[in-house]
């Protein structure tokens, strides 16, 4: 009987040429089909949340799949977790709703990105934040944050526009604070949204950093919506500060 | 005029052979003295507080070196981050007496081993910490190893006895934690000592962790101490939940 399975992961994208398969490329998606196949000696294609790039993390990616195996979820679980490689994790695994879809269903999306701002690099957050060397302005970051959030066309911030039918989306809330996990110059930006446009939250951190720095005002993050063209923003932040945290269904 | 710098180093051990220099290996003393070469043109030996192990990490290694070097200690330390990889960097640097010496000097230091006994690898930390997937008593590890601090003959933690002149060292404080970081399976065992045998820290790890599942009772550490041979303790943890944490003076 076809059953499907929804599955909370977790990797380290350090190794990887992001979630989606391609040919000769190690990535995550590639991993977990390859883990299945070894389990339930089927072809099976995994449907992930949302597409990570090239070194970007996931604490809980979402991903659903269709399976004829009559294993349990949780032996489903630990199968994997033992076949997969060390920096990629099973976290919770459960029966879905046959029509389940891990894209198509998710309502919102939670992106944290991890900046430094210490004066010396943080060795073991080389490859899990972007280390900027001048201090930032965390509030004036937050409060120019705020023109973000609610329903924007947000094509200034996506990087090769157009990728999607609509680049219309809802911001329910953003936020950016410093003292991340204890770490007075760790500052966290979330995120959360009813979905992102290529690079865009990368594109707003770059933006928002302009602002910390001073090189722009409070102000600017509206102005650059209201420009409607990608070189209206800032740089694209590189991709190891950034985590898909948590999907909503 | 030659002078003493000391530096503080912290480095992420997975890439290197250990702190020591060696022909034809990875070494973080040999980059180092590399970067050093680079910016004074002097063949310097720098000197560790501690020699770590392949894998094992410093939070504050502390280094001396001499030099010839008119520059001063904070442009050493950012021409050293400059040409250090990005896995080793140089917290502090400061001028020191011109005898001072990292090792001969060295008072006391303290050693961190993280554990992480939670269910499913936490693929952020899988260099970071030993995961030991069932559950530990803290507690009872605790207790269990207030009978190794004082001064004891440590050869039963030794693993290649003799290798110094005398196995006889005193532990000033050990203390089990869980909760590191805010994490509910980060467990933390730190000693202080005037001076570890060759893989002391790990070994005093190996045999807690046989009294944290239980497998032996929490009076067994004080047996393995008497017995005075290796053979009586417990296994050598792995290399990558060890930190070289503080040195004092």
């Amino acid at each position: 009987m076809r059953r499907t399975l929804k599955l909370t992961v977790s990797y380290d994208g350090t190794r990887y040429s992001g979630w989606q398969r391609q040919p000769g490329r190690l990535t995550v998606q590639g991993q977990l089909e390859r883990a299945l196949e070894r389990i339930t000696r089927e072809k099976i294609d995994v449907i992930g949340s949302g597409r990570t790039d090239a070194g970007v993390h996931a604490l809980g990616q979402v991903v659903s799949f269709q399976t004829e195996s009559a294993l349990d979820a949780g032996t489903f679980q630990r199968a994997l977790n033992g076949y997969l490689p060390h920096d990629i994790a099973v976290l919770t695994a459960e029966e879905a709703a046959p029509q389940f879809h891990a894209i198509a269903d998710a309502l919102w999306k939670t992106y944290r990105y991890l900046l430094h701002d210490g004066p010396v690099r943080d060795v073991f957050r080389r490859n899990y934040c972007w280390h900027y060397k001048c201090r930032l302005d965390v509030d004036a970051m937050h409060r120019a944050a705020q023109a973000l959030a609610g329903t924007h066309d947000f094509r200034s911030f996506e990087s090769q526009w157009p990728t999607r039918a609509s680049s219309v989306r809802t911001i329910r809330q953003i936020r950016v604070e410093r003292g991340y996990d204890a770490c007075e110059h760790l500052i966290a930006i979330e995120v959360t949204a009813d979905g992102f446009l290529y690079n865009m939250v990368r594109t707003i951190v770059g933006t928002l950093v302009d602002v910390g720095r001073g090189a722009r005002d409070e102000k600017w993050p509206e102005e650059v919506v209201r420009a409607g063209e990608r070189s209206a923003a800032g740089m694209t932040a590189p991709p190891q500060g950034l985590y898909l945290v948590d999907v909503e269904y």
